[in-house]
């Protein structure tokens, strides 16, 4: 039973079916905003938003988002791409292009917590998560009937000390090779090396605290423990270093000395939710660059 | 007696002394953004950062601030200028070019609440605010021993219901022909149409609430009446409407019914002081582009 | 198909049967906190939590909140309360007192627009909201399906402008006399006064802007029309001036020129539900004393 | 010269002069609030404000704030203290009672960085900060001159390796045995264990982050290199663990790529005034009880 539909699916024409987007980063030097401006120009698109950022004007790098319309985009897309190759090599740029009409496929993974699984499909089903939820992978039947009351695939795949290695071939497997970004909404288990290095800068994971304090479990514990007036949550990307990726997005929330570990958790919920979607949302609107173990988010 | 020093001035060597700000605003078309950038790779520039933005690609308004360095900046200043108006033509553009080593010069307007200009003068001297404070005028002596101690001309000029135009006009000949911002720290007085005029978007006002609600005097009575749970300030040019010219800047404080009158006065101070200060470094920094009755604000 | 359990009804023991709360609203004077703390100690209660607060001492109001545990509470409730009329009566005390463990029974109307639903329903859900959604009201069918998967019945009364007495009659029926509150998650439809006098100070409506700035429909087209640079959402008890009762809870986010009208909805849907769902928590934990037309608020 | 005058001394009557508080902390148990509450009206008090909290309701602590007139308080104080003992005694309390007209005397010490001395002096000066600046402590002579044009003394105490113990020793002469609360507003310089037993809980640090995070020197560098979104501070009574005390107060600023560790430490000198400067204002308004290592703020 579908209860739940996508208001962007209903929608009969897609407003962006024209409009691309680019994300550079490179050495920073003179002319890369000319070349790549001009570029574009001959090719006759027209620019609707750009924004750069140079990390230091002598010798640093350079960051670039570009957003543009152009007619035909679907045509002459290869093509385009093909021809920038030139630019890019020139200034030995780090660079993507993507097609705005092609949304971003997204796998969520899932422990027992719901709240920010229910967030993402609440978000997409009102139309403000502009991607496609392809599929919701969980150690634990708990969310199936919910998720797959959205029309959603649930894939249930236990996880054990002893099951962990196939566990993780199974889940490759069920992704395929058309996922692009990973979500885990309080998945509770550790990624392993190998499933990092494919899924490089793109598996969002939410921290339940304000990072790098109270890395590792029992953040709100913690932060009971240490009396802290804030409390917050942290997305990142996933690194083979535990809480240590590059931060997306964090936000905060104050307590006081009344509010108790059950407390902080229900408070925390609400971040760890806000914060989530809001990566997410980056992420598939292309806003994020990563440059060592930092962000550049153009929002 | 100057026991305040701008910690700026103490520099030995100006570290902008090569860079430029452009402020450009025009109807919106294909190749602004090549054109723009090309010009300034032609002659030599270095884009440090761009920002852009379009209100509605299709025939909507273009807005871009560009920050670029320049070796012998100083010398090549006019002739930039001129070349430029070629492409400023083509385009229709509304365009400003700043030369970042030449500060911007302020007059603080005050009556008799000091804390807008104390957190205007302290920034000043912390060298966060990157410009010169040329004067200070107010219609009270109380503040002259403090703002003289920084080594500011103070201008004592008294207003009354009968000498309101003597006295703009005596404000305006003290002003003379070269300060390029006026901002009103808690001026209690009405600006006539006339002054606003010849400092059209130069004039920055705090008004003490969280506007448009709370318009007119005493917003902090209005506001402890109606029983909100947040005040706010908000800084502004002046427009002939009262309180009604383009936001620049707005931020908030969560308050409680705890709160009487002078309780959210004392919290209010330090929201308005905050929110003038961001505003007036955002003014001197070449920030804010003007459309219509609303502000882009590049930051 | 119940595929939304309330995780609150799946502990095995209440933890507060024998849990009360006390709310006390009286003109000020000497000797109420001992009285009123001298009466639950003689009573044998222990009181776990208070809150008091005095709008001006001299000949002002008094204001309190108590939170006692006593044993076999169930059966002393009724003479507790008969025999506390006393302290009442002499202090001329406008007083209620709750037994916890007796959940508030809320009913929700709704119209089109899901997201304060989905929010509260997620919350009760997740045993956050620690009442009893007793009925869904709605004007439009679109909610059905998913409020009846959280085991909740549906009531859908349909609204025209010839038909409202009617509708209103209807669902004052449905109601019945056993709804302690009712929410107006964006319900689209303006209240009677009749059906207002009856539920005095227990309907709590979410409206989409900072009150009083934008007063009204279309609240975030105002917002962008007048360029502020924060906005907000107010939870308040409905009154018979339109938006213009106590405020009970207010939120607000940072927005800039780059959100248009379409993106300040999407971020304000999510200050809607936040304080929404805030506001409705502490109506059902008796947190909130009203007076004249501003609340007291004990979070 | 005297240039700034506090505005509290030119009030000719002092509104608090029959006003005073108490703060309470002992294990729970039943009738506390009655006692204290009796006891207080039995002697003429009338409670204005009183704020309890209660750790855990079986067996955990109870803490509570009480602020009451009472007339001719000046002749009564030391009879109602010896008389309270009693209460105390039954219910093993640990209290404090403080009479609001006697002015908590602070001493600040600060090293070069200006910003939290400032913040406090013009808060001192509006009238917001109800205590009285005894002196200013510094190993530095930068801020003499200022701080003497506010009528207050300034100490310079140089202090360097070799001579820190005799340099103590000398400051705890010129404190002599009337200053109630020592400042540390950017005082860069580790107090040793005897001078803070000697001070316990009554030493206030500001920490340049949002601790636990960014323990130790260099923050803004730490905070810079991880690639936080938000920076922040936290005031705290210092103890024998480096930044491991009591956190009395903390606040944050979102912040992004664009900000270098130069203007991180530009935004945070705001966020470390106003968040130092709150924690004062709790401190001499006896709103602080400190619990193993947490703080109850009624605020």
């Amino acid at each position: 039973m579908d209860i739940h539909i996508n208001k962007n699916l209903t929608l009969t024409e897609n407003p962006y079916k024209e409009r691309a987007r680019m994300l550079i980063s490179c050495p920073d030097g003179p002319g890369i905003v000319a070349a790549v401006s001009y570029f574009l120009h001959q090719h006759g698109a027209n620019i609707v938003q750009s924004d750069q950022y140079t990390m230091d004007p002598e010798g640093g790098m350079f960051f670039m988002r570009i957003e543009f319309d152009l007619s035909d985009l679907d045509q002459k897309f290869v093509e385009l791409k093909g021809k920038f190759q030139e630019v890019a090599t020139k200034f030995a740029m780090n660079w993507q292009i993507h097609n705005v009409s092609r949304k971003k496929r997204m796998a969520i993974f899932v422990s027992k917590e719901d709240h920010c699984l229910v967030e993402l499909l609440w978000q997409w089903q009102a139309g403000d998560l502009d991607g496609e939820i392809a599929m919701v992978i969980s150690n634990h039947p708990d969310m199936k009937d919910y998720v797959e009351s959205f029309g959603i695939p649930y894939h249930m795949i236990p996880v054990t000390a002893d099951t962990k290695k196939e566990a993780e071939q199974r889940q490759l497997e069920v992704i395929g090779d058309d996922i692009d970004v990973i979500i885990l909404a309080r998945y509770m288990q550790i990624i392993s090396p190998t499933f990092i290095q494919r899924y490089r800068n793109r598996i969002i994971n939410i921290h339940h605290s304000f990072l790098p304090a109270f890395v590792g479990g029992k953040p709100y514990a913690q932060a009971y423990q240490r009396g802290v007036k804030i409390i917050g949550a942290t997305a990142h990307y996933v690194t083979e270093e535990l809480d240590g990726g590059p931060i997306i997005e964090q936000d905060v929330q104050r307590v006081s000395h009344r509010d108790d570990v059950r407390e902080l958790k229900r408070i925390g919920r609400t971040i760890e939710r806000v914060v989530l979607a809001r990566a997410v949302k980056w992420h598939i609107e292309d806003r994020i660059l990563v440059h060592e173990n930092k962000t550049v988010v153009f929002n």
